[in-house]
């Protein structure tokens, strides 16, 4: 397909935005739009500085052989910040509190938009780390986990409270489940992750801790590592055993009584203060 | 921010790419890029030939007052071809087959790549429709629901076949579960949907129909309506009472014994067959 040049920028774009996080050769396009490498180098340089002056993302160019351009999609703290304050508005509506003390979630994260800036978020803390896969547990945290991973360009791995036919072999671990004080078990089947592969949890709700722990457990039994873990809210209130997680909300009150919720943001946004006091 | 035009136009790219089906006028665009309206009508103009060059979507212009530009996005039946034909060669692999005759699809559900590729392609199959929501059922449907909500830019809503108390007041109707010859319940959280919703349903496997027919009858509790269902794989073999469906893939053959599946392309590509035969 031969193209003007800025019809072939947009085209090659496009490719990168769909494709982030993996490396494709100039060669590529170079034959597919039928031009001269040198052209699509000069293309590439455009598209770069324009993806880093809207905060878009970063483009890197590997020279060599087995060299090419890598999209490595990024958000600047400014847009993560206007994002997490208005989740932040959204969950304090009153008409989310639920009898028992829980909030009423699966709106927020059914909405695309939502979810990809969520994705967009929770990547970005990770940027720079090699992650093979993303782990969640049904079913809320799919959504969560399918955003992150879309964004890293790796598979999802969904952890079940049940056993179902359908996942052939499965692991199984316990867990003490804080909300119900029992002990509980959770299972992965057994193709679904390879071993000595690098993970990142991610989560709805960080309550107690205990769907966490028994991820992490799990993560042993498939000879893999922990690369760390994100949740969507935590709850400050919560008594938990000590754990190491970035939160982009933080629900610090829930007045069942009043129907009051105080929600502020998270721990994720302490990365960029820190590289502020560095700079 | 002002950008020099090549710039921006990779940076408008970005932002239709991302924001499909949301009319956005140009007058955002020339405030947000220091640039003249008419400069920016130019770049759209630009952006709408390579995008349609390369099968990546429509860009739409509307005059007027409340005017401006919507990307649809597309795929060309080329492109949907290899991707189908390519996910029936792995759904063909022998040691998908698990003991009861079930496939093994984890895996393919839970890759970005080929669930935003499932996405659009079941999307493109519904173009020109108006829909407001994106229905399926826990677990195995979410990924699914997800991308294709993905593409036209609308929530999925998940429908349950247990109570959970995180999602606050629900409904529920009765369903025939042919694999289990059982009558069980399904349930939808009561804020999930809209009254007067227009909505696509979509899941992973159609056998008997049962857990399709349970949503719709949910849909009419919900004073919705059904734009109609797209399905990963069908069962060929499977019976089953009337109904209008799209398939990507259509599974011919299980055959446990010989350890043999045989996978074809699905309905969705009457469709273009029928465009073909028109002009």
């Amino acid at each position: 397909m031969k193209l003007r040049r800025s019809e072939r920028m947009v085209v090659i774009s496009n490719y990168l935005i769909n494709n982030p996080y993996k490396l494709t050769s100039l060669n590529t396009f170079a034959t597919k739009y039928e031009a001269a490498k040198s052209s699509i180098s000069e293309d590439i340089a455009i598209i770069k500085k324009a993806f880093e002056e809207a905060n878009i993302g970063d483009i890197d160019t590997l020279t060599g052989a087995s060299g090419g351009v890598i999209f490595t999609p990024s958000i600047s703290e400014t847009e993560a910040r206007t994002i997490v304050e208005d989740l932040c508005q959204r969950l304090s509506e009153s008409d989310r509190i639920l009898p028992g003390g829980y909030i009423y979630l699966s709106d927020l994260l059914s909405t695309p938009k939502i979810l990809q800036n969520i994705g967009r978020i929770i990547a970005n803390a990770f940027k720079g780390e090699k992650i093979d896969a993303v782990m969640t547990v049904a079913t809320k945290g799919v959504p969560l986990a399918n955003a992150v991973a879309n964004i890293l360009s790796v598979p999802f791995v969904i952890v079940r409270r049940d056993l179902k036919i359908t996942e052939g072999s499965t692991v199984s671990v316990n867990y003490a489940s804080a909300s119900s004080d029992r002990i509980e078990k959770m299972f992965l089947s057994k193709r679904s992750l390879k071993p000595n592969s690098r993970v990142l949890i991610v989560d709805d709700f960080l309550k107690g801790g205990g769907t966490i722990t028994g991820m992490i457990s799990l993560l042993t039994e498939f000879d893999s590592t922990l690369v760390g873990v994100a949740v969507f809210a935590e709850n400050a209130q919560s008594e938990r055993e000590q754990m190491t997680f970035k939160s982009l909300l933080k629900v610090s009150e829930i007045d069942v009584k009043n129907n009051n919720v105080v929600v502020e943001v998270g721990n994720i946004f302490d990365k960029w203060k820190k590289e502020r006091e560095w700079t």
